[in-house]
C-alpha cells in the first residue's frame, strides 16, 4: 500500500545511542534532557502525497502533478500536514512511551523549511529539551522535545516542539 | 466513505458575513485584519478516528475502544493530528484562496484543549490577525490567522496560528 506511514526499516535506531528501555517499558524518568536519538526511515511516494492531500489538503500543488510542474517548486510537494503525519508516526512508534503517554496539550513552532518531494527518504531526530515533574499530580511529568525531520540530503523538512505528559515509573502501574 | 473530511454542508458559511470574493477569486487584499468567519460542519465518526490513527498515530487511546473506555477520557478520542486535518480541510476549502496561495512557512501554538469524540460535529472559526505586504517581493503578502475548531457544545477542540503567503491581485496573474 503506497500510503502507509510504516517506516521502511521500522525498528531501526539510526543514532549511536538510544533509550535504555524499549517503548513498552519507557516512563517519564527515561527522558533525559539533552539526549538525541534518530529513527526511520520513511519513503515518500507521489501516490502517497496525492492520496493524503486529496483528503486533507486538496491544493493543486499537492494533488495535480502538471500544475505543480509549472509552479514555484517545479513539481509536486507534500502537504505540510502529511509531513507532520510522517513525523508523528515515527515519533509515536519509536520515541514516545507505549505505556506511559497520558496526553499531549499540543505543539509549538511547526515549520516546513524545505519541501518534501516524491522519492524523499525521511528520518526523525528527537532532542529532549526539558523535563519537569508535575506540581499538582505526582504520578506524571511534562516532556518538551524538539523534533526534526531530515531528508536524504540532510536538509530539515520539518521541525516542531511537541509537549507530552508521561506517567512516572515509581508511582505508575508498572 | 467514513473517513472523508468533506464537510457535511460543504459550502455553508456559518457566520453572518463572509469574504466578498469566493475562494477562486480571492487575493491577499481580500484578507482584512479583524474579520471573523465560520465554516463547516464536519461530523466525526469512531471509524474515521480509528482509521486515521492506525496510519498516523497508533496509540491505544485512538484505536482501541475497550482500552480507551478504561482510560482517563472514558472512551475513544481523536488523534490531535486528525483534528488538525479536519481543521486544515475546512481552512483550505473555504478560507484560503484557491488561486493565490503560494506557500505556508508553518503554524504556531497548536493546542487541543478538549478531546474530540465520536459523534462530534466540528466547525471552523477564522480570525484574520494581521496582514503584511512582502518587503522583498511586491507580488505577495503574509497573512496571519487564528484558526479555532469548535464542537457542537461550543467548546474549542483545537486552536492554532497558521501563516500563509498569498499573491496580490494588482500584480498577480488575474
Amino acid at each position: 500500500m503506497t500510503t502507509t506511514a510504516e517506516p521502511a526499516e521500522a525498528t531501526r535506531t539510526l543514532s549511536d545511542s538510544d533509550f535504555l528501555t524499549p517503548p513498552a517499558e519507557r516512563y517519564f524518568e527515561d527522558y533525559l534532557p539533552g539526549s538525541v536519538y534518530e529513527y526511520g526511515r520513511v519513503n515518500v511516494t507521489a501516490e502517497a502525497i496525492i492520496e493524503f492531500a486529496c483528503e486533507w489538503d486538496p491544493q493543486p500543488i499537492h494533488i495535480d502533478p502538471e500544475f505543480a510542474a509549472q509552479g514555484a517548486f517545479g513539481g509536486l510537494i507534500a502537504s505540510g500536514l502529511h509531513t507532520t503525519g510522517i513525523c508523528m508516526r515515527l515519533f509515536v512508534t519509536h520515541y514516545l512511551s507505549h505505556v506511559a503517554s497520558l496526553a499531549s496539550p499540543g505543539m509549538d513552532e511547526l515549520r516546513w523549511p524545505t519541501p518534501v518531494r516524491p522519492g524523499d527518504l525521511l528520518r526523525l531526530r528527537t532532542t529532549i529539551v526539558s523535563v519537569r515533574p508535575s506540581q499538582s499530580k505526582p504520578d506524571r511529568g511534562l516532556v518538551h522535545t524538539r523534533a526534526e525531520l531530515f531528508n536524504q540530503h540532510d536538509e530539515i523538512v520539518l521541525h516542531l516542539l511537541p509537549i507530552n505528559i508521561l506517567r512516572r515509573r515509581d508511582v505508575g502501574d508498572g
